[in-house]
């Protein structure tokens, strides 16, 4: 059955007159199933006051149905196009009056998604309130956990087995061919992300790509950010080899990662502030002989989306709170030698956090 | 080497002051590398006089630098956030005042990114250009064509080697799980989009997604629609089967959609319209006794996006030309029974098409 009460309480807490969602994970969270967001456009309005309304490509139908809809529902066909639907609806919504304020998700609406329903109700103002919509997402259930428990168990069983086939000489390509076999043979039923499989220099960058033409030497680090999804729940995991042998310096580097990390699991607990949080694992970092070598922030919310809140980051007044799920990840990069990161998935618990990545940390030399 | 010409030629076309790129697709196709796109906004605007601009997170800046921007990059780092380094983007483009047209990918480019332009471009109108830009992508180069035909072959290994798994009384979500792992074991280095896997009734959702709580009877259709991803470049293919035995009226009712499929086929050339080709199409399955359970048009464009230009849809009046890939894919669908959709990928020739999909489509009954 759905609920339309945490938009309800959004709409309370920010004083907005409506909201606007399109397919993605808040949409997910709301209606228990999601769209394909491509050329076609899928947005719910649900007012304040009054019922809501559904804009929905014909082709939908038949999955959006099912879902029990509390409100009117304006489909369209390819061949009529959508600014037919969207009249409609903006028709229907004549509670959304001068001066009323329609809050959108920001970092997921698209541009025409925004300029179609911003053209059937001239007289609101849409307001970026992604931050407030997604709070719905913020506290996970027992049932969520468990799921991302799963993609993070099944993740880590597909790290190991990757790991133990790892040999010099090979690209990162190679291996990460491997890892997305593994992942699936693990039980995942999609990628959280296309996985960073990145060796030597490249690991240095925070978001690389797997070359194809670069041997592993022995020597390097091979960073692996990865994460293999399980009923919609995402892992994000990342740790960092060393293949071969590993140089004292890329050891004291490591470490001063790992213990970052530690202190980001060591401190979180219930009301502290995010920016408390990331402010003492770069502390370490910054303390440290490599301190020039940090590049972002300790880490972001993680969920239904791979980046959501709570964000990690100095200046997040967010208080930690039971439920909440986030990622510790600090890392430091030098540029054109080698990259470190080392990245957790916590959840906030009554007494602190737990970690339910449990893969070990400690440095290990593969290969 | 990057070029800008295609941005160019987009703007010489359409009049437009400047094109804002975010990463995608055409962000891609024109630099060679894509980048995530997550709560860190990175956009480039590139103006038809004076030097490009671009705004970019710095833990990205390792991926970034080697590309050889050619224009002034402003980075950002977490702690400090974006809005700086939008500023002094604006600052820089100072050619980009008062009506001046900056297009930018409306169906890529979020609300956030979009607002944070247009407020340190106060000046310029920011517009919906979306169909102007990704033009540049309309026309495959052979080496991207012989990227997708590769994808392709790698979608239909997983697809052949799936199928003589199948058994009746798998559920849904055991066939997907089977055909994941078969396109990596195939070679593919990812997915051009979550798969669907439909069996009986969910067959005639055409997005449906796959079931763990209904098994496969007799009788039933089952639905692929899936494609592996290879160098960037999308598989998108559909097939149907029975599985166990087929009824007379569901023959009858799949050979209809392959008769539409194969006049698609047939008839596709250069100098005919997309719309042509869908009108085309459409008028098999509604002079058939099965007019009722069309849903959809014939197709869409395909390349680094799955779904992209030219739409194949009636009044669309794009003309086809050689280079131009897209897809073939009529379906009719009967509510709480069956589906039966079947596509293929073609692109565009001198003489008329050749199917890149090469997958038996005649009707088959496995399991």
């Amino acid at each position: 059955m759905i609920s339309l009460a945490p938009l309800h309480d959004v709409m309370a807490r920010t004083g907005l007159d409506a909201v606007a969602l399109v397919p993605g994970a808040n949409f997910l969270r709301i209606f228990g199933k999601d769209f394909h967001q491509m050329e076609r456009p899928l947005v719910v309005v649900v007012p304040r006051t009054g019922a809501p309304v559904a804009i929905v490509p014909n082709l939908e139908m038949g999955s959006f149905t099912p879902l029990g809809f509390p409100g009117e529902v304006f489909d369209w066909r390819d061949e009529e196009g959508y600014m037919e639907a969207f009249r409609k609806a903006g028709t229907a919504l004549t509670q959304l009056g001068k001066g009323s304020r329609v809050g959108v998700e920001g970092q997921r609406m698209r541009v025409f998604d925004f300029q179609a329903l911003q053209s059937v109700l001239p007289q609101a103002q849409l307001v970026d309130a992604h931050a407030g919509i997604s709070a719905v997402r913020l506290h996970k259930t027992p049932g969520e956990i468990d799921a991302l428990r799963t993609a993070i168990r099944m993740s880590e069983a597909a790290l190991e087995a990757t790991v133990l086939q790892v040999k010099v000489g090979m690209t990162e390509k190679q291996v990460e061919a491997i890892l997305l076999s593994e992942l699936f043979k693990a039980g995942c039923d999609g990628l959280s992300f296309d996985p960073i499989v990145a060796a030597g220099d490249n690991a240095a960058r925070p978001h690389a790509s797997a070359r194809a033409d670069y041997a592993i030497k022995p020597g390097d680090a091979l960073l692996f950010d990865f994460g293999g999804r399980y009923h919609h729940f995402s892992a994000d995991i990342t740790r960092t080899f060393f293949v071969g042998h590993v140089t004292d310096h890329d050891r004291a580097f490591y470490d001063t990662v790992l213990a970052a990390n530690a202190k980001g699991r060591d401190i979180s607990k219930p009301g502290m502030t995010a920016s408390d949080v990331d402010d003492a694992v770069c502390t370490v970092l910054e303390r440290s002989q490599f301190a020039a070598f940090k590049r972002h922030k300790t880490g972001h919310g993680l969920g239904l989306d791979v980046h959501e809140a709570p964000q990690i980051m100095r200046g997040n007044g967010q208080k930690l709170e039971p439920g909440m799920v986030f990622t510790i990840e600090p890392g430091l990069y030098r540029d054109g030698e080698a990259g470190v990161r080392i990245e957790d998935d916590v959840v906030v618990t009554e007494a602190g956090i737990e970690s339910l990545t449990t893969y070990p940390r400690d440095l290990r030399v593969i290969g």
